[in-house]
């Protein structure tokens, strides 16, 4: 079966919400997209850990079928780790600390048997570090970038290096403005469409997730999940639910990528309704079908 | 064919937004939504206006088949006003002034001949107002109300009584968090529910609209509109398409409540591409449909 590269970071989370909270707590935004994607297809994952990483959390990881092989560990050195908060609605974080350790000199290198690995996840890394994936990765069917508001800010000519090379480019709201400048969404996301990728992804929280294309416009609402207690990761969750089903699927075209996104949103939402990965780990395929099923019909209606 | 009553305001609105602006132009929930329902049936309005208010106005509402016969006109009296202005993103007016003039003393006043029209719009008025409406309206197939967070936060026993009473209750996304302190937002659509309507529709903007029942939820998106240039009636335009669609198909149940909505969404559209009324009067089934069948691919993913 055709496999998904994760490239990302592997952190101890240490997160507080109005239900409770967890102190350095797998995290990571390729911790969640690889635990998450290892459900539909093999996984390869490459990151980096200090000493400090507990061994069990990577052979959790392994046992789903994620090579952490190339997971760097860093002799004496200390893991990437965040800390923050969640209040109120819990749509936005609040950072309390960020420790870069050994995050801060991550330079993925891509093993040669890896390079042709069909569908490539690149989480939220410095943009250079992206491209520099990006150009090691020349025989992926599908390549999907994330990125943030700071490198938007103070790494724009890097980043749009990156959009000018990416398959698929993943924004939230914010972020697709803030990118272009358009405050009106679907308008700022074609400008994102001309700034290179084949396919945007605008990712709205509860509000679902939209994808837009040269020739094409799809929106799935987000899966209504009864409590959310940590939106940790749920972003990452979805990246990973659509590499992973890309990947198992072998199909990139627009249909299947609608209901990739639509995974996504299934995934997500599990992430939602615990801390760290604990509401991923015992997520069956019966139960992302479960959901899907639901979700097509929280968005169906009968033509006039 | 069934009838849709709506009540609520008839006003001349001063409109800024960074497309341009209009003076005195028409407008006003009632009108809105009135302008909209007659597309697709037999409208009854209930408003009250001024000596100063444009005959012009009412006699093109009448040839669309508005029955404006009850539209009191208050001699010597000024016509309700509002002016508002919206920058950036225009998700939000900002009123620079409002005027109730003859609206402050409306009462509404339903002939009998017209206290068992089929669906009911009750525009944002004074939860009271639309209590009494209610109660002179016991033959209704469907009754539907708005409100606003004016009245959540000063009137809430008022409307407490009214959301007991009517069916469909529309809300905002602000609103429903408002009525329920519950910031997520599907939680809050369900603590709405249990106020007692049958059915809660949160009104989210470029979001789209969600319908939730006691063992159902919906999700539609917007219509995504190349240029927003002026979102001023934008939700009474949805509630309309909603009450005039809903007339005219004479089935209220929950499937047809869903493509009601989308509707709805689509009326909304093309309110938003000009101001006051413009971007409604020309509009034609034809375009409706168009608009209907676009929106049903933007949310189109296949089963898994």
């Amino acid at each position: 079966m055709p496999s998904a590269l994760i490239v990302g970071s592997i952190a101890l989370d240490s997160v507080e919400t109005p239900f409770g909270k967890v102190d350095n707590a797998l995290g990571g935004a390729a911790s969640y997209a690889s635990c998450v994607a290892s459900l539909f297809a093999p996984v390869r994952l490459i990151g980096v850990v200090g000493e400090d990483f507990p061994q069990e959390q990577l052979d959790a990881l392994a046992e789903r079928g994620v090579d952490t092989s190339h997971v760097e560990r860093v002799e004496g050195g200390r893991s990437f780790r965040w800390a923050g908060r969640y209040v109120h609605d819990m749509s936005q974080a609040e950072t309390l600390d960020t420790q870069l350790n050994v995050f801060a000199d991550f330079r993925p290198e891509i093993p040669p048997e890896w390079r042709d690995t069909e569908i490539v996840f690149l989480a939220n890394i410095h943009p250079a570090l992206q491209r520099c994936v990006l150009e090691q990765c020349g025989g992926a069917q599908l390549t999907i970038a994330d990125t943030m508001n700071f490198w938007i800010q103070g790494e724009r000519d890097e980043l749009l290096e990156v959009l000018r090379r990416v398959d698929v480019a993943l924004l939230n709201d914010a972020e697709v403005r803030q990118l272009t400048g358009e405050p009106a969404l679907i308008p700022a996301g074609r400008d994102a469409l001309a700034l290179g990728p084949r396919y945007v992804v605008i990712k709205k929280g509860v509000h679902g997730a939209t994808l837009l294309s040269a020739d094409s416009l799809f929106s799935v609402p987000s899966y209504p999940v009864a409590e959310v207690r940590d939106p940790t990761g749920a972003g990452d969750s979805f990246a990973g639910g659509i590499a992973g089903f890309l990947a198992a699927t072998e199909d990139v075209r627009e249909p299947n990528l609608r209901r990739a996104l639509a995974v996504g949103a299934v995934m997500a939402s599990f992430a939602c309704e615990d801390f760290s990965l604990r509401g991923l780990w015992d997520v069956t395929k019966h139960d992302v079908r479960q959901r899907y099923d639901e979700l097509r019909q929280i968005a169906l209606f009968d033509p006039l």
